[in-house]
């Protein structure tokens, strides 16, 4: 068997999620392996690094499969052309058989886009969170140090139960802002070993709370130790959260 | 009566365009009078400054329109939350009784998006125009000045019969480019004193084709003798299209 390794961005508004529970209809996982499958003429299973969130998106997922075939350009055109390009491989390798796109991720970066100014973009409305509170980019990267490193995780996590370890390491957080006609742009970008059930955006909605003053930086050292998610921020929507590349 | 000047953004995706000729259900027109309507309880009718296709977006289309109410920035944002951003007023203010949206238009600008690259980029594939071959930016740039000046445009117009003139003047067109890690992300700015129906499309089409050397640069001037809209270039799809703004 041939193993091969995919870098997917796509387009998460109409799809739900990257695997559902129960519910594996109109997924991108199931969206995708019907467009190999339908390509190659052969079922195959894909393994992706992590799931994504019903209306998160993607420029760089990454994925394994294995397959008897041989993969060329030519189908990966083929495969983009049949998902209307909502759902995009941008690389394919063939990789060592043991190579596991869940098992071996090493880090992870996401990115979370935002818009601060007094009226909305319309057109970027279902890709980017409007926020229309002064916003102080200074003291969201003053509290930005307080996450770097080992810590415990699960007060910005929205896991019932933890049945594994929470802690989690976060190793950068870049804020990257730039002013436009539109307003202030901003991007948070979070790089770690891993992630738990939506600590990404949560972090995120408590660095805008703590932007927008509804919050205090130190609510961040207490969190990691009260473990109380219902001290932290805000869970910032889907929709502008991009997972943005995974390293092995 | 009072007269507001308005300055409106919109996605236009879901509408069917600014205003339909005989069916005006679901335009922008139409959904933007109904709001304004439900917050000034008034009947008002909006004049724009020009319709926009079905599909075309805009970042400064004006309007005007007439009301025996005073308009607050209370109204607008309740206006625009009524539309869900995806018709925004960014702007609003009073003018003088006389002030014509249409009528007295001096100049317009639009914007056409494109993105150079082997793949799409997902997340804007509803919203830039997708280019696959090989674009040569400098024959784009050369080709660009012959369009520059008083021109008869119907051949680079969607016209049957023209009762009108059809003789425009294009003040400017910048192409600009920025390298991206999508590829490179392409702007063409046109400004004018007037378009005619799909000029912009089709002379953004003729840059293209000269771009990806489907046509000469000469066509320009052949197609301003001729006025045989089939020799020009294809028309592009309305979705990478903005009415950027307009001076009066």
């Amino acid at each position: 068997m041939n193993n091969y390794k995919i870098t997917v961005m796509y387009d998460g508004t109409n799809y739900n999620g990257w695997q559902n529970q129960g519910n594996t209809e109109n997924t991108i996982q199931n969206n995708l392996e019907l467009a190999i499958q339908k390509n190659i003429k052969e079922k195959i299973e894909i393994i992706a690094s992590g799931r994504t969130d019903k209306g998160v998106h993607s420029y760089g997922q990454v994925c394994n499969f294995k397959t008897k075939n041989k993969i060329n350009k030519k189908m990966i055109k083929s495969i983009n052309e049949e998902l209307q390009n909502s759902i995009v491989i941008k690389n394919c390798e063939e990789v060592d058989e043991r190579f596991h796109a869940r098992y071996n991720v090493k880090e992870k970066t996401y990115k979370v886009k935002i818009l601060n100014s007094e009226i909305n973009n319309p057109v970027t409305r279902r890709y980017v969170y409007h926020i229309e509170d002064n916003l102080s980019i200074n003291k969201m990267k003053e509290a930005v140090k307080l996450f770097i490193g080992e810590h415990d995780f699960v007060g910005f996590s929205s896991l019932k139960k933890a049945k594994k370890t929470t802690i989690r390491t976060i190793t950068k957080i870049d804020i990257i802002e730039q002013k436009t006609e539109f307003g202030n742009e901003i991007e948070i970008i979070v790089t770690g070993d891993g992630f738990l059930y939506n600590q990404v955006r949560i972090m995120a909605g408590t660095l805008l709370d703590i932007g927008t003053s509804k919050l205090n930086t130190n609510i961040i050292t207490e969190v990691f130790e009260n473990k109380n998610r219902a001290d932290a921020g805000h869970t910032i929507p889907p929709f502008c959260l991009y997972l943005d590349n995974v390293k092995y």
